[in-house]
């Protein structure tokens, strides 16, 4: 019996898969403050100009270079785990999947962006790269990639996670990143924040805020801004994901009926999903779960709206689910779920049917984590165990309803870092979190008075 | 070019290799208080019988159950990665090649001998099993694998690593472990230590005798001992890694001509070696290099010697070298590394003329851990660092002689939960310890009057 289905490293996919090309509804623009769809070198002082070519390309497939190749070779491709483990501890008729994204050097999916983001920025002439982090995962992907490049790496850590997870910071040092918290005194807006509240958790929206300002204030144009999920390049270059999936399920001889990812921005999920969207839009039945926490319920409880992607509203409007740019959310330990917002992508794909996104609360999740831990051997990132969870939800209902059923999920990191998340679960110090219908109106009050994506879709077409 | 040479599932090696079939000088037998071999029997108390034999076999291959063999898949055959951008930033004309064993669910080599030695015990009705931990690696492996085949576990954790590692005993716990630091309160021996010397940083002999207590003293007899470095039958399992790295460099087209591993008990680097070691006994020329810290030069500076494996006197008098059971080195992070003794078969393979020992003090260790992340990407346990200086030195000297050269050694592990080491080294907090001649004449006191193993040698022989 096969436990993992290993491609050689000539397997690796050799183009990226754009799904903006696929979408039944199409990709609404991101908005101006005018209103008006952006020109894309309104984006220059922010991005590289070969970065923003990919954010606003329509084409199906754009080739990867040699050189980003090389770089993901060094751990890719990732191997395809069957879990016989966690299959035989639930009793399911269920087969369980999953994709170990957890093998990179920074122990993510992140990798898979921010060696391309880093290649990009570096052939642009480019000498560094500011952005924000929430976990940590990103910010220590991006300090690795820029290693590996020869960029220089800031990155400002939401300040609730920069306490949680003291060890980040190290790994993006060991790297020679930079790494301070969010908000914090080195930008105008995070000491406008601090004198506001000086004691808030900090948010990602904040985090991006101060990342883009200190890009962007560099008048020698040398430094940009880099994000580590939500933007359709992004979701881009996280394809590879799912491409190799698909390989891997076949060599097993077999084809998922549920794909599931969690999902805070939405990279990880688009990476494995957006492959099988595809396979969905020309006629497969699959069942395709993004996964986000309870706390932070983005696509199962705020409407689809125009809304900015940071709290100090630097970046354009962006057609997303989101619960307003001002949104704080509770600190719960998977801090790369906790955005106010949603990639773009993702959201239209929840627009055009082709997902059914869930909500789950913080303890399940752990729960299913340390079965997964205690079954599976890999302690998982806080952020994944909502795919996990998912996924036993899954395959418990298999057992229930005694069919057969092939799940897949993706298992985007490991939990090495987060190790303090578990040790406050089993010494039952966690509680759950879920948000009022009250607290979610009360949070997008600030998005009152923009476009909506309706209005904007019927303007375009006229 | 190739990156990463994969073996597939069906490539994992059927058989543990045994290096005491072909050592050249033989093995010497462990020795009982009478000064006479001990009688397996004996040890019977302390680990199940399937072990023992292991323990004392010198047949040459040895078959893997084929449950242990799954246990091992979940994360086998392990890469050989070409250190392509680690030999251009030394501008070496070197080719260097590393065995990455950190990807496995605990990050190390450790679990190629916690699931076999978990999966003996439950073969043999053993319902708990007792283990001390230096740094972390080998806890942490045991509570995986005893996780894995459905044991209890408790670890005795040196006490100078519990309080630099806190994540060590999350990860454990996660796991469903035990972790406690040792010197404890739970045995005798600990709360002996904690009276004479309350603020003793711990040691790996002491926290052994612990750990041999714990199991012993439960007189339901449901309880073992088991031990992640020195004796044979874990320098066996751990074989597999040679065996691999074997097929991959012949995948490359390569053979080495220098093999490097760091060396604390010496599991790691016998895993690599010691199928190497068998080349060179048949002939081939390969220089073979386990590396010590300077601040524990069990190899280069302790002559070979009988003594025992622990503080407190527990284990038989065991033929290695020694710089006395009652050391208690200095806090260096490469914990892993801080043990007086040394697996008897390395100390054979040393005495026999196959290897060239090496000490490194820690900060070139870690010097070379930074280039390694920055240039390879996987942030290095402290423990390999000292392999990677030594592959480094070694790169060096190519250049310096314009001599083309093939290194190989193990990436034993990596430093996700030790990266406060790195912060210290990177902000100058660490210094180098190296002992002195009268430092080691003192602390191999307590071994006097024991039996030299050339008496005992002319003794069998007679």
């Amino acid at each position: 019996m096969t436990i993992k289905y290993l491609l050689k490293e000539s397997d690796i996919p050799k183009q990226w898969y754009n799904v903006a090309a696929d979408l039944p509804g199409g990709v609404l623009p991101p908005l101006g403050p005018d209103g008006k769809p952006v020109n894309p070198q309104a984006l220059a002082p922010v991005f590289p100009m070969n970065l923003i070519e990919q954010e606003v390309s329509t084409q199906r497939w754009i080739d990867i270079p040699e050189e980003v190749l090389k770089l993901l070779l060094q751990w890719r491709p990732t191997p395809l785990h069957r879990a016989l483990n966690l299959e035989k501890a639930l009793g399911t008729p269920a087969k369980i999947y999953f994709k170990n994204e957890s093998v990179s050097p920074a122990g993510s999916h992140k990798p898979n962006t921010a060696v391309a983001q880093a290649w990009y920025n570096k052939q642009f002439g480019i000498q560094r790269l500011c952005t924000e982090t929430g976990a940590g995962q990103w910010g220590s992907a991006l300090s690795f990639a820029c290693a590996q490049v020869g960029l220089e790496c800031k990155v400002f850590m939401v300040r609730v996670s920069f306490d949680q997870k003291p060890y980040r910071k190290f790994m993006m040092e060991a790297w020679g990143g930079k790494c301070v918290p969010s908000p914090s005194t080195d930008t105008a807006f995070g000491r406008q924040v601090l004198a506001a509240t000086p004691d808030t958790p900090g948010s990602l929206g904040i985090a991006i805020s101060e990342a883009i300002e200190a890009a962007v204030s560099d008048l020698s144009g040398k430094t940009r801004y880099s994000l580590g999920s939500v933007l359709n390049h992004v979701m881009l270059h996280q394809t590879i994901i799912g491409q190799e999936a698909q390989k891997q399920m076949e060599m097993a001889g077999d084809s998922p009926d549920v794909v599931i990812g969690c999902a805070g921005g939405g990279s990880n999920f688009a990476g494995l999903a957006f492959p099988y969207v595809r396979e969905k839009i020309h006629g497969k039945k699959i069942d395709i779960i993004p996964v986000e926490p309870a706390s932070c319920p983005t696509l199962t409880k705020s409407p689809f709206s125009y809304d900015h992607g940071d709290t100090a509203k630097m970046t354009p409007l962006l057609a997303m689910h989101s619960l307003g740019h001002a949104f704080v959310p509770e600190a719960i330990h998977a801090g790369g779920l906790r955005y106010h917002g949603m990639s773009p992508l993702v959201s239209q794909a929840v627009m055009d049917g082709l997902l059914r996104p869930l909500s789950i609360a913080q303890l399940e999740c752990f729960e299913a984590a340390v079965l997964f831990a205690r079954t599976e051997g890999i302690i998982p990132a806080p952020e994944t165990s909502h795919a996990i969870a998912a996924a036993i939800r899954e395959a418990k209902k298999a057992k229930e309803e005694k069919k057969a059923k092939t799940i897949l999920f993706n298992f985007s990191g490991h939990g090495l870092l987060d190790l303090s998340g578990y040790n406050k679960f089993l010494s039952g110090q966690l509680v759950d979190h879920e948000l009022s219908d009250d607290d979610i109106a009360k949070s997008r009050k600030c998005m009152e008075g923009f476009p909506s994506p309706k209005d904007v879709a019927a303007r375009l077409k006229a």
